[in-house]
């Protein structure tokens, strides 16, 4: 039986089911029926049933076949928030680095933290791969390594970009200390104390960060749970020239958002900064988790001129502890080079080159795609529950992939209190107030999705609900 | 006995020394094999040893037998540079950029940078006890790790500062990436662009690199190749209050002087810091490299309030190629850690727990002995060889400790140049102008004595007088 077969039958099967094509309670054709109508055999037909059976898309009911699960999204998804902004100094590091700080405590239920199952990661082999190192790798212990990173690992980051019409070097990769060195070059590269840089709203609070402590101003764009960063806004904003010096965006599967930009947009967006003279710090760092069925690519694709600095990591998808990000910085790929020796000299190559030899022996794909189906599970039991459990009102994206939830409450629940709540009996989740610079998302919480589904997680959850319930109530 | 056959004998050996075919560190013929080779008696021989002995020309080391001695320095070491200076911009990155980028060749005679051989590192340990991680560190790559650092290595760290009457604790201690990071983040915690930092002159050019990245002024202050930084010019520089916002010093071994502070200047510098309100950035990386008897106390023993933040490395004692640093960062502590997970998040945990376990297992004492053992034989070659090749007038430090020489070389050579052309022969140097931001040192050079010793360094070394005998004639 092919793989690839099932798999395409399946998917298939999803894409109808999510359009709607397919709802909840129809029932499905028969095994005999499907194996006919779609030319496979019993045996592919069976597994494809069973393989949707576990992502939770159908169910079979004894004695009469299959049939789709109850999917209909009782929740509306929630809206861009419209209001316009003004560029403001960010100080919502405190606030940030107390929720971060109560993550140290041991056994909370992990809905906070953007982080997955260490389990659901290649961890023995990658191990493996260190303990194989060769005698040259040896050296990679007693040398300080390349300021620019391995070389083995840049050719095989810029042969996977090629796949997505990317044309890199890998003279044109630098290697950082995960995403967030490369996303903080970058700015440093462009602007400096006092600049404004437009950045998507809701955004990944670690760039409110940087930009808080190099003493800039954010400048929120709303951003659209479905079409990420909205490009009449952004067009707005930067319509004075020299107003903003730089934006930063995470085209493809957004944190916390999980939105991805059509194409178009994305195009648009690397032509109308191009056009204003603005760079784009693209921040790529999920997009590998993508369920769609072509991996999207990059704003990169769209980059005649050296105008978009493409960053992204392997802490998402192989080895949150090694710290391995790098940066194709266009333009400023001199100036990037220098302030990373400034800032870190180098990243360490024993991590480097075991990520490189992973890609090359080509366990990179098949990994991949065990995560993505991982995390499409995980969510979707993360979402039944948030909709049987949590309050009339609440909204949920439907995040087209990565790990994470963003769910509006009703108004009038502080998310703050709920996360002080929520600690206080062992629950973790990140509050929305600390993904904008402003007074936005105070009834937003966003929820990680990471870990395999368990009755620890769903306990959780419904808690959750119920401290919404109550306080509503108050 | 006659007195005549132990002196004869002696004067033999002296000329031998004299002339160099016996070098200071060589180990001389056993007193029994002496004694049979030059046809004396037993007590002859042992007579004549200690005449050596007491000429200050041999030393005995227990169990080990006779060496020859460090011998009189031919050259005179150079002289702290007393020119007044005044805080200036730092300009000097493209400069060091090319410096540093031309070491990327291979084959080149490795005197320029600050790096030992990787064969003189545990690596192989080091490797081993990566291999043998136990489940709970398999999580190390699956998760990002405490962005304040593992706790085992913390400890660790406070242990080894305690006998050294520094007085931390584990959650006084920020893991970094190397101690570059440590630098930048303690500079970025007390200092904005603009501001004035009082250095070493000459320092460490990443320290420059860092202040010029920052947008940040250096003020330089003339240092001792003996005794390190002036405090009468501290004293002058910093008596404007607010004028200057934080003082970098390498108390111990400095970089490129290898001076360290007398005790008495460390404490009056603490004191004296503490009362003008003006941060100390104390950079240790070396001060376990130190070849005194006792390893030389850290500024932070005299520091009452927490204005010393305390950044060091195992980059130069045991794994280059890890870049784990630390920094005590006093009254900036929660700064810092903020600033940590700014910048980089956290720090590779594997290579934490595996350092943890190697100090702990005890096989840090042996090692850094060896190592010490190393570098003062890689040195003495380094600067016989100098002494004997380079131009009269010539000046040659001292160190008391790492494995740097700083040369001072006949005005009107100017060390830009002859760095370009010993990168032409394949020898690559430091020329003295990157460890300055002014218009100092352009007849200076640092040489990297971390190679064991060889006939291809001999070689560059010859040639590299050659070329500088070659620029006086021009």
């Amino acid at each position: 039986m092919s793989a690839l077969l099932y798999r395409q039958l399946a998917d298939k099967l999803k894409r109808a089911i999510d359009h709607g094509s397919l709802k909840s309670g129809d029932r499905l054709p028969s095994v005999r029926e499907l194996s006919e109508r779609e030319q496979v055999s019993l045996a592919t037909a069976v597994t494809t049933y069973r393989h949707l059976e576990n992502q939770g898309l159908v169910e079979a009911r004894p004695k009469s076949g299959f049939f789709v699960r109850e999917q209909a999204h009782r929740l509306a998804e929630p809206e861009m928030q419209r209001r316009p902004a003004r560029a403001k100094s960010v100080t919502v590091v405190d606030t940030i680095m107390q929720v971060i700080s109560e993550s140290r405590q041991p056994g909370l239920v992990p809905l906070g933290a953007a982080c997955a199952s260490p389990l659901l990661y290649p961890t023995a082999k990658l191990r493996r791969l260190i303990a194989a190192q060769d005698r040259d790798n040896l050296d990679a212990i007693g040398r300080y390594g390349m300021s620019m990173g391995h070389t083995g690992l840049r050719e095989q980051i810029v042969k996977r970009f090629a796949r997505l019409d990317t044309l890199l070097l890998p003279e044109n990769i630098i290697v950082t200390i995960g995403a967030m060195e490369a996303i903080n070059l970058c700015v440093r590269a462009v602007a400096k104390p006092g600049d404004i840089i437009a950045i998507e709203s809701p955004t990944y609070f670690g760039i409110l960060q940087i930009i808080e402590s190099l003493g800039m101003k954010a400048l929120e764009i709303p951003t659209d749970p479905r079409t990420g960063i909205s490009l009449e806004a952004l067009d707005l904003a930067t319509q004075k020239a020299g107003a903003v010096k730089a934006v930063i965006v995470m085209p493809t599967v957004q944190n916390p958002l999980g939105s991805t930009m059509p194409e178009e947009n994305k195009q648009r967006l690397v032509e109308l900064m191009e056009t204003r003279g603005i760079p784009v710090i693209e921040d790529d760092i999920y997009g590998d988790l993508s369920f769609a069925r072509q991996r999207p690519r990059p704003l990169k694709v769209w980059d005649k001129t050296g105008n978009v600095m493409l960053c992204s990591s392997f802490t998402k998808n192989i080895a949150p502890g090694f710290r391995v990000g790098w940066v194709a910085a266009g333009r400023w790929q001199e100036a990037i080079t220098h302030l990373k020796f400034t800032n870190t000299v180098s990243t360490p190559m024993v991590f480097q080159s075991a990520i490189a030899k992973f890609m090359e022996e080509g366990g990179y794909d098949h990994h991949m795609r065990h995560l993505r189906e991982a995390f499409q599970t995980q969510i979707r039991h993360v979402r039944e529950t948030v909709e049987r459990h949590f309050p009339e009102g609440t909204r949920l994206t439907r995040p087209e992939g990565g790990f994470l939830l963003w769910v509006e409450l009703p108004k009038g629940i502080d998310s703050i209190e709920l996360f002080q709540r929520a600690i206080a009996e062992k629950i973790y989740i990140a509050p929305g107030k600390i993904f904008t610079s402003g007074d936005r998302f105070d009834n937003y919480i966003r929820l990680n999705c990471g870990y395999p589904w368990s009755g620890e997680l769903e306990k959780g959850l419904i808690r959750l609900g119920k401290l919404c319930e109550v306080m509503l109530k108050e």
